[in-house]
């Protein structure tokens, strides 16, 4: 079930492109949030803090749908539906620095709130689709 | 229930910013494609084919939610989640060439596919979160 993403769209994960990530609300209906997102190889990650909307959203229901846009041409993108099949605090404060360094060029995340427990999730990508 | 888009952010339906609509799927997970959309003062509006998957979706389910961000500040953005009120074909060719000469600056859609029927789309909003 798990597909990869096209290698000709890997450098949408090298820019500081954001993933518009779709989760189903506990009355079935759409959300939607920006978010910073990586990718290992095998999973596209992004990282949320312990009860946030989107937490407890993917906790209910683990399908999602990604569409990253290439910030320099919004007509090529990528659109991702699959399964978060992980979700860990284990390398989330870790993970978290190497996406502030990743879209701010910081090396530590700077808008940690205090007390806030950092998440990490692995989404499988079960359909891939890009354009441009 | 409606709720109107904050006087502060209506630029962003000035400018070439996408829009990240979320739909549901007919096995209620969910779907994230970027589209062009505009604000008519009251409705946000977006335009697609008869047939499209998101078409079908919000036939089926009218629940959606968009993400808007600033093309120049990604970390200014809009969350709307509202509500698809009207879907009609009535004005939608004419809104199709309006929103292509917002994004792409030409007066007629130039990738208009032979047969294709265009739809415009209503979305009431009904909550609506600003961030930046």
């Amino acid at each position: 079930m798990a597909q990869a993403i096209p290698e000709t769209f890997l450098d949408l994960f090298q820019k500081q492109a954001f993933a518009n990530l779709g989760t189903i609300m506990s009355d079935g209906s759409p959300q939607v949030t920006p978010v910073w997102v990586d990718y290992d190889g095998k999973y596209v990650r992004f990282n949320s803090a312990l009860g946030r909307v989107k937490d407890g959203n993917v906790r209910r229901d683990p399908r999602v749908s990604l569409s990253i846009l290439d910030p320099d041409n919004p007509y090529r993108y990528l659109a991702i539906r699959g399964r978060v099949v992980e979700i860990t605090q284990k390398g989330a404060d870790e993970h978290i620095n190497r996406l502030s360094q990743k879209y701010l060029g910081q090396a530590e995340y700077p808008h940690r709130q205090p007390g806030e427990v950092r998440v990490l999730y692995k989404i499988e990508p079960e359909k891939v689709s890009s354009m441009g």
